[in-house]
């Protein structure tokens, strides 16, 4: 492997911040890193391996040389930027929306179909945080026994909607606790002590995009278009980590110790027996951590999980991550 | 209709409180209200129509005279003092799940089975306060097609588990905040930006007593044992207001526009066809909030909603004076 000059979109972002953390302990040969951020963001400088690396704007040239770029931004800077990148021969992978139902672009979660990556055309995309972290847990038991239909409903954490959010969870919740008035900025609805449905575009059929994401790219991935999977997605309270309750059907029964046993050899999946997880439990945590595996007291063919992940590493930076090793080593 | 000599035990915690204050407003001819509490909050007093009156501590004798023994205690409370207050004469309605599942004792929610109410022998048992959300909006739908599956995830409020718990997500958050240590003193894990399961015993199937409570009293209210009840039942850091995600599969297929029509004429039920409610929305209302009804996109026969309802008035307090009413208006 020759030494590699990757470059980070989006660097300043909250999953940009914790992908630059990552690659630090990283066994990739990176050489060069380069970093960009929207014009705002510019001019920052952020440490990495004991340099201080200066934050610049995505310009015309800027991936001039650049083997690995890893986009942690919007869709719409994915959409602009990704392909100068792949014009100017860098691998990029993409955590965005952008590309992942493209069929020339591979969906890929590295413990579920790392195959899928040998025909990329330049780009690869990262699937949608909650829909990584569901089905790391449930790979393991859909390859003993195929799913039939998944049930979800998450409790997904501010951060998952960048920086800016978790700081206005922090000085709202604040206010409240003063019982001084907040007037919202970054969301048009009270975050603190309150819940609410997951805010990305409503479809005519009343599903918002996140739960779209999950049954779209769960098909992508797992190859199957035939697996019902209903979501409802919440966002919660929390700082940090998702949350899921899933309830499973199988094609054949499956038994809980079955599925206990399948869990634990999973890679990148932590399972308890007797310990419900929590997203304090999950925070800065690698693993996809599985608890509360019960079997539906109705129907052998169906159990349900209680999933707990990071969203910022599994769900997105880790991932990332993990995509850009597997090519580097193939 | 006579005038009522009413109780109120536990007359100092959230329901007890809630159920004062409606109590006030009720067209029940309250012509003497009796306030008890544990031996520790005994001594306070409690406004009830201009009048201070006193919290006194149960005694032996304190059911004489008393027609209406409103219960919104423990289970232990509920199990030491009803008996008592029947053999007083009083007629009890407990909140509590002491009496829940006596085949003797009705489990009544009024907008679905207040014909129980006639076969009661001094006691009447109102159901879990998820329970009462869940099936005031279900049972709309399942009178015109009868339900086969529900599958359930709770997003319930800290206030559930009392005034105490309600303090410490407080104190707790505020530490938080501020970076400061707190140790708990109510619950044995951090509340602040936190989720938990439901903290109630653990079967040993893996199911939480509230899961079971779901399943067993949807049993009992909707006469059918084969209903296949599934819940995940979570503590998140709200401070008031149950939110639920139910999955729900109909014997025969169940459209969006027909659901949607039953909700709007049910009682009890607000429903909205475009704006997802959140728990701050129902927080001090009376109805149970219902969105995001949605056509399951594999399966004809299922349907999604979005629950939310104040658990302290619907879930709990208004449901008691609801039976209250009905009996002393029959």
């Amino acid at each position: 492997m020759h030494p590699i000059h990757a470059a980070v979109v989006g660097a300043t972002g909250a999953v940009g911040r914790e992908l630059i953390s990552l690659l630090e302990r990283s066994p990739l040969d990176i050489h060069q890193l380069s970093l960009f951020a929207s014009p705002g963001s510019a001019g920052n400088a952020i440490n990495f391996r004991g340099e201080c690396l200066p934050v610049k704007a995505l310009h015309s040239r800027c991936f001039a040389g650049v083997d690995l770029a890893l986009f942690c931004a919007s869709k719409e800077i994915a959409q602009e930027w990704a392909p100068p990148a792949v014009a100017s021969h860098a691998l990029v992978i993409d955590n965005s929306s952008a590309f992942r139902m493209d069929p020339n672009v591979p969906l890929v979660i590295p413990e579920i179909n790392p195959e899928a990556l040998a025909h990329h055309r330049g780009i690869i995309a990262s699937p949608n945080c909650t829909t990584t972290l569901m089905l790391v847990a449930l790979f393991p038991l859909h390859k003993e026994c195929a799913i039939e239909r998944i049930t979800a409903a998450t409790y997904q954490a501010i951060s998952g909607a960048g920086a800016k959010a978790m700081c206005e969870l922090k000085r709202e919740t604040r206010a409240a606790l003063e019982e001084e008035q907040y007037r919202p900025q970054y969301y048009p609805h009270p975050l603190a002590f309150n819940l609410f449905t997951h805010d990305s575009a409503v479809d005519d059929n009343g599903y918002v995009e996140e739960e779209i994401k999950m049954m779209r790219e769960t098909h992508k991935i797992l190859r199957d278009e035939t697996i019902a999977v209903h979501a409802t997605c919440v966002r919660v309270p929390v700082l940090r980590a998702h949350s899921m309750a899933l309830h499973v059907t199988f094609q054949k029964p499956m038994g809980q110790m079955h599925a206990l046993s399948l869990l634990q050899r999973a890679p990148g999946v932590s399972v308890s027996e007797n310990t419900a997880h929590m997203p304090i439990d999950a925070s800065e945590k690698s693993a996809v951590l599985c608890s509360r595996v019960r079997q539906d007291l109705f129907d052998p063919r169906a159990l349900s999980l209680w999933v707990v992940g990071d969203q910022l590493l599994k769900g997105a930076a880790l991932n990332v991550l993990q995509i850009a090793e597997k090519i580097f080593f193939i």
